[in-house]
């Protein structure tokens, strides 16, 4: 991969084309490269978020068609209502929410390819397929979940008793994160102290200034008065005291001995810092009480009369006037037609290609240049929290580079007794297209023998059952979210979201927040805005 | 401040005695030394807690004298009424739970010197004057907390949208920590990349490791290509950008443009780096839902009957083959005995220290060694929680150089409607001796006056009453907790935990987990267990 290429994977959250990604992968050797494809899932700080959009005044009789009860169309529809106009929305699906889904015990999910899994989570238990967490920054997302009442409660990123593993460092054995985080960070600062004291630093500082530089590593880095990060008190307390203290006789503590320099490279724990300090990663992170789920449900009970649910579209016409989306009632089998004067596409861009769409040359092109990534998640139902009970982790995640490059504990129902769900597999890349190919067993199956490298003991042991959804086999997405390349942005990306004589797309894919519902959010409330705006001039 | 002296306070939490401290602060030039003294405040990483302790067999009819209705003696006294022993608990308060208290709505508290608050908050909402946050690893209250039933929810500690001010620096004006921090290690990366470049490291790392450190620290200190911490979507995704990513027309971001070095140097934001990434503050920290004192009430159910409250020992005696302690009861003045077979007393040093009590020289040498910290907290209600709604910042810390040290936005009640109470002090050392020497309104009047600097358009418009505590002027601590130091520690803290013919002393003074509640239980269940083998060899 071209220095450019990777620079641009891991800052802008723009990602090459499949082919790229795949080969990218594999020049990098197997998984290696999936932290970096992970780090560049997550991107930026905050959003463009200035409150709901105040429209008003649609001409008498205004009618507006959305394709898609995702988030996105969910939000355009309830916008749109409250501006005037008279709103459908065509489903697939038999429920609202669209890739803001969670599976119970109880659901049953059938997939491309037919496997079906029926789900056997205890009560209150769920996965996540899609998203799963929310950055304190999605203002839009966090304003309608309060004005919904969506419950929400922390969702807990960064774990530093979670553990991180790389197969060829530390002879397999995972290590905790505050461990190799410590003495990664602790050794840049011995190294960097040295160089000032061989007066090697190219810089322009004063004496004053390095002085500061040098009490500031002793401190960040925790070294002792020699300047050094070695075993004692000041690195134990932050990577963990051989002996923890104590109370009574026996209470002193025993620092631990810090690992070798080399051995904390080989864990590239660096990848795993840099994950977590990334702006969407960054504290206060949220989850809906119950799973994420109960956002869709909760944007469907807000336009909960308006969706025709099973409704297969399979042609969008514009030519008349007005715009009519054929579609298949999927109960039934008959082919029936919606119209109304202007429509708001959410439709997923690698099914909305299939589709006979009635609409400009640049738009066609736009939506056959962006191919979706993939993704696989699985959910492993653990019979008690042995995480939590035995090992103090408490939600969290623990990475590998492995095909399910981590494992997430659930951030709900901490601390509490019964049994919980591992989020346990998050795969990418040519992982995901490796288990896509599985059978929801094969898949499960990966996942307890690649999991239990972190919980030997136990893994197995406490299994009791699980489930799995690989993105490139669901069928109303065929994907997981649209990945954007510099290059396609530059070409495409106006045209994509710009208002196609009665029709605008919106949806994850018609945003720089790409792969995030945030992102679904503020493209739909740009695409109302700038429909309006277009309804009323015309 | 002598350089061991340093490296002690900052890596094993022990603290110098106060005029040490006083004089560090003064040397320092002010509050300048505080963060310091605050990262000192948390220190390790683990407990010993093994479960807990299966004592049995008590002899027929044999009897403990508990002395506080503390943590670590009401611990004493359910363990020990496990183990057969007749128990009778004295108790200064009114309450049970000692230093672990919440103030609420409705509730009165004197201080010593006489002023009385009465505590406005609104229903829900409370002040911690004591134990606030609880880390993973207190494996001892995390077990009893679920035993005794007390719900639990995270504690946010590190918040990346958290705000530091330092007076020096910005011209006063407050940056986000993930702004200081991205730029502070951005920086660290970029002179050790320089120094490498240079061949000036004076390491026997090989070309190839050499490689893999450079190729580390572009990932972790988002270089780009040519190794510079610059201007670029890579350090936006970390610090975040100037326009945010966003949806539709307008949603490409623009990036920020990093701070100086200089003036992240002046932030000295690796003391507040340094301060969150400590074994005691690492993720995932609890609180207990409704307040702390919940787990003093929870601990208060299980030895209800066994507590006498308003009794204030004055004279504790072991002359005649047992126990005796005098005690006035507080409720009608009346002096009164209470004895056992036993004692496991756990009242606080200082005040230990004036009650006439009978043990060997050794021990009252001890309890005179070792002095107690001082700490000031105040409460601040505000109307509406403007910091989650108009900044995003859902709980943990901003930090400031200024008296009050910190504000910390509750963790309880995220992005809930209505009044919600910051904690808007809690001074340490020199700050707290000047605050504790100040009314109740005029301590309020220093944390509006100060904590304004984060919240310059919403502090006192929004607030609506406060509370404080000032632990110097708590009548059952006269202080906040012991402050033990390498010279008395080896002096003194065998002879304080050791068992005095029939005493044995029990609290977070009688730890090396000093300052928290795990302290406290870890030397009550180390001290019930060899005053039983006591009992039974007796």
């Amino acid at each position: 991969m071209a220095e450019g290429e990777t620079r641009h994977m891991m800052s802008d959250g723009m990602m090459p084309t499949r082919r790229q990604m795949l080969r990218a992968i594999g020049m990098a050797g197997g998984t290696s490269a999936l932290y970096q494809a992970m780090t560049s899932m997550g991107h930026a700080a905050e959003t463009q978020f200035k409150g709901p959009p105040n429209l008003q005044g649609a001409r008498e009789g205004a009618s507006v068609l959305v394709l898609g009860a995702g988030l996105a169309g969910m939000l355009a529809a309830y916008e749109l209502t409250k501006a005037g106009y008279k709103v459908e929305i065509l489903e697939y699906n038999t429920r609202p929410g669209g890739r803001n889904w969670s599976l119970y015990g109880g659901d049953t999910y059938t997939e491309l390819g037919g496997a079906t899994q029926k789900v056997d989570f205890a009560p209150g238990n769920y996965l996540n397929p899609g998203p799963w967490r929310i950055p304190h920054h999605h203002r839009t997302l966090l304003h309608y979940c309060k004005q919904f009442g969506v419950a929400l409660e922390p969702f807990m990123q960064l774990n530093h008793q979670a553990l991180v593993h790389q197969s060829k460092a530390f002879g397999g054995k995972p290590q905790r994160y505050r461990e190799l985080a410590a003495d990664y960070e602790g050794n840049i600062a011995e190294l960097l102290g040295k160089a000032i004291d061989n007066k090697s630093l190219d810089t322009a500082m004063t004496i004053e200034d390095t002085d500061r530089l040098r009490e500031s590593l002793r401190t960040w880095g925790l070294l002792d008065k020699d300047m050094r990060y070695v075993k004692g008190m000041r690195s134990s307390a932050r990577r963990g005291f051989d002996r923890p203290r104590g109370g009574g006789v026996d209470g002193a503590p025993i620092p631990s001995e810090p690992f070798a320099f080399k051995d904390v490279m080989d864990s590239r724990i660096w990848n795993v810092v840099q994950h977590h300090m990334d702006g969407f990663h960054q504290t206060t992170m949220f989850q809906p009480v119950g799973g994420m789920g109960m956002i869709g449900k909760a944007f469907g009970k807000q336009v909960a009369g308006m969706i025709r649910y099973g409704a297969k579209v399979t042609k969008i016409d514009q030519s008349g006037g007005n715009v009519t989306a054929t579609y298949t009632d999927m109960a039934t089998g008959q082919i029936k037609e919606a119209k109304a004067d202007y429509c708001v596409c959410t439709i997923p861009l690698g099914i909305l290609y299939q589709i006979e769409l009635d609409a400009s040359p640049g738009l066609l092109a736009a939506i056959a240049a962006v191919p979706y990534s993939n993704s696989v998640k699985v959910g492993l139902e653990m019979k008690r929290r042995f995480w939590e009970e035995d090992e103090a982790i408490y939600g969290g995640i623990s990475f590998t580079d492995q095909e399910i490059a981590m494992i997430s504990y659930p951030s709900g129902g901490l601390h509490s007794a019964g049994p919980g769900v591992i989020l346990g597999t998050y795969a990418f890349g040519g992982a995901a297209y490796k288990l896509a190919g599985m059978t929801p067993e094969e898949r499960v199956e990966v996942a307890l023998k690649q999991g239990a490298v972190f919980h030997p003991e136990s893994y197995r042991k406490e299994f009791s059952n699980g489930a799995s959804v690989a993105w490139s086999r669901v069928p109303f997405t065929l994907g997981c979210c649209a990945r954007w390349t510099e290059e396609t942005r530059k070409e495409h990306y106006q045209t994509l979201v710009a208002v196609d004589n009665r029709i605008v797309l919106a949806g994850e894919h018609a945003s720089y927040v790409g792969c995030w519902m945030e992102g679904a959010l503020l493209s739909s409330l740009d695409a109302v805005t700038r429909l309006h705006k277009r309804a009323q001039e015309a």
